[in-house]
């Protein structure tokens, strides 16, 4: 856990001293949050939707973002475009937003069996679906239920472990604690807020701040440190919130003003 | 108006316990806003955009909102065929945005008559154009300036009363009062504040919060505890707030703390 | 300079008399921002993606905002379009985000040559990479990175007077300071905060809120207007802000209590 936690402040750093861009193909309710969680970590953003835009963020960045959560026509060419050209050039990480529910993200989703990302962020119902249309897992899946979790983070672990196995990255599943994994290593990380549930987005950006900490860690430390990074300023964003807004306010101004020493002293344990 | 109060203090109770999710086809400059008021009020929300996922949506829910501010092109298939499913399979709030500018949006707006939302939430200059354009009112139309009103609640009134007689639903006219009425029953709530219209998606967010509250209530008590949250938590904002930003989060913040009996203490009177 | 500060004061209150809309085809990340400026200002929006609804707006407001930041297929068509009869009817501002980046954004850029716009606001980077793309200036022109500026607001002071010079109106060019120019004067105005940098949209809501101002002054004093109300009220917030969500509040707030006096007071000199 030592070794994690001197990988976490690492990252944290090499993020403040370069400044990665992580563009995104993101969906429209929280791009705007993405882009500012991105900003306030140290990271830089930008967001496309055209399939050779994609391809020329591939060229120009270490990493990208890709959710899907709400998709237009012309997502079915630039999302396959760009995962391919990621996956040749950088690295992405995924959010299956709403994973099962329409038939373009279906079959976004399996293209990228065969590109697949290094880190996939979900909540438990998106990962069990992912890992199930993959063929990674039996089992009836997690029922989707608009953009919300309705399965516990433990109930995905094993979905997590196996999927995390098969792209040679990690997965992050999000919930009321988070579980990262790599297939080997398998971390709760524990803080946050109930507030995450009751403002849009939390779960988008936490994707995007993974992209900006993969531009310089390897997939496991970027996606646990993006994790933790929202459990600890959730956690202190709470104690100053007033109601919803001035949550999403104060988390922001924490996420913004965070050390990598308060990243690598989020409450953790290994499971 | 007694029994009108009980049933705002039912709804609203309702959605507490439920946690209805009332998915959204809605503009890109306030999606943002909007899915932050329907999580504030206790609801849950999902922003669709391709035909599919607007039919799947309509099988999940009992209850949509249909806002026609931003159209692209894909909306020319993806809202008839949501309205349609919609009127077929659950319910849906409108809120037809710069009605009146635009050829796709008026052929929507036409398409709608045969398959009308339960709920209509405009401003009068919305609200007489939807009218006018349905053939329920004659005289000329209120004049589109933006995304704004250029006409008051007052000269909507007759046109609002038609048009929920029609739908055999409920309108709410937005404007420095705000009108709710099914046909038989009108209805003034009053509150909010000025800040209202220096911020924008106050009244998309507003149509957003009816499609919550329509989950688990009929459209007259909906629109009106849409309404009466928004005057309440607006007034209660505005003592706060220091500028235009402050009031969207006091306000926001507000709405998230409101309980039922807020929402049924707000000044109403029958007109 | 006392009498563009004379120009500067009538230009804020002739905002604050008639609200003029000022109608944008911006961006989907900051589209929210953008809108919430203009309105903080005095100013009042509308956003339209359709061809025949920028043609309309076009007809309908003396002032367009064209932000070219995420562009999807509809653009193509859209843009032009708009471009063409913004030129005939009104006059519009240009926000070259990302210029350089992508075939379409290129093509629209070009086209735009024919078809100037009053205004363009951009940072350094993209003022010369749109000198260059019109043939106004020779040698390597700035790298895109991502959205961000790499060049220095002097490198680019070239670039922006002859561009002025060419499209008959002002270019201003955001940075550490901030340079206006109508290719005759060229002013810098100071002031503003780091945290600029650090949240998404300062410069897209920059652009919008010069074209409110464009509603009723000429380029020059639109573009001087737009940008000492960035420079005031970002000092101001930076003074509150507790990091950069609060920062951003802050500054809405602080632009939607500016009065003329306080645009005309910005520090400037003419270099």
């Amino acid at each position: 856990m030592r070794e994690i936690r001197e990988a976490l402040i690492d990252a944290h750093r090499a993020v403040g001293k370069t400044n990665p861009v992580a563009p995104s193909i993101t969906n429209f309710v929280t791009v705007e949050f993405v882009a500012n969680a991105q900003l306030a970590i140290g990271g830089s953003a930008a967001m496309v939707y055209l399939p050779d835009e994609g391809e020329a963020m591939c060229r120009l960045a270490k990493s990208i973002y890709i959710n899907v959560g709400t998709l237009i026509p012309s997502h079915k060419e630039t999302v396959p475009r760009t995962v391919k050209c990621a996956r040749e050039n950088a690295a992405y990480v995924l959010d299956p937003v709403a994973a099962g529910m329409g038939d373009l993200r279906t079959e976004l989703l399996q293209y990228m069996k065969a590109y697949p990302p290094r880190i996939i962020r979900g909540n438990a119902s998106e990962i069990l679906t992912v890992a199930k249309l993959w063929g990674l897992i039996d089992g009836t899946s997690g029922k989707v239920r608009g953009v919300d979790a309705t399965e516990s983070v433990e109930t995905a672990r094993a979905a997590a472990e196996h999927l995390a196995a098969y792209i040679g990255g990690a997965v992050a599943v999000s919930g009321k604690e988070d579980l990262v994994t790599d297939g080997k290593r398998t971390v709760v990380s524990k803080g946050g807020s109930a507030y995450f549930t009751r403002i849009t987005g939390s779960g988008c950006s936490l994707g995007g701040v993974a992209a900006v900490y993969l531009a310089v860690a390897d997939p496991f430390v970027a996606a646990l440190a993006a994790t933790n990074a929202y459990n600890v300023a959730g956690k202190r964003a709470e104690a100053q919130a007033r109601g919803t807004a001035s949550f999403q306010v104060e988390f922001l101004d924490a996420l913004s003003n965070l050390t990598a020493e308060d990243i690598a002293a989020c409450e953790m344990e290994e499971v």
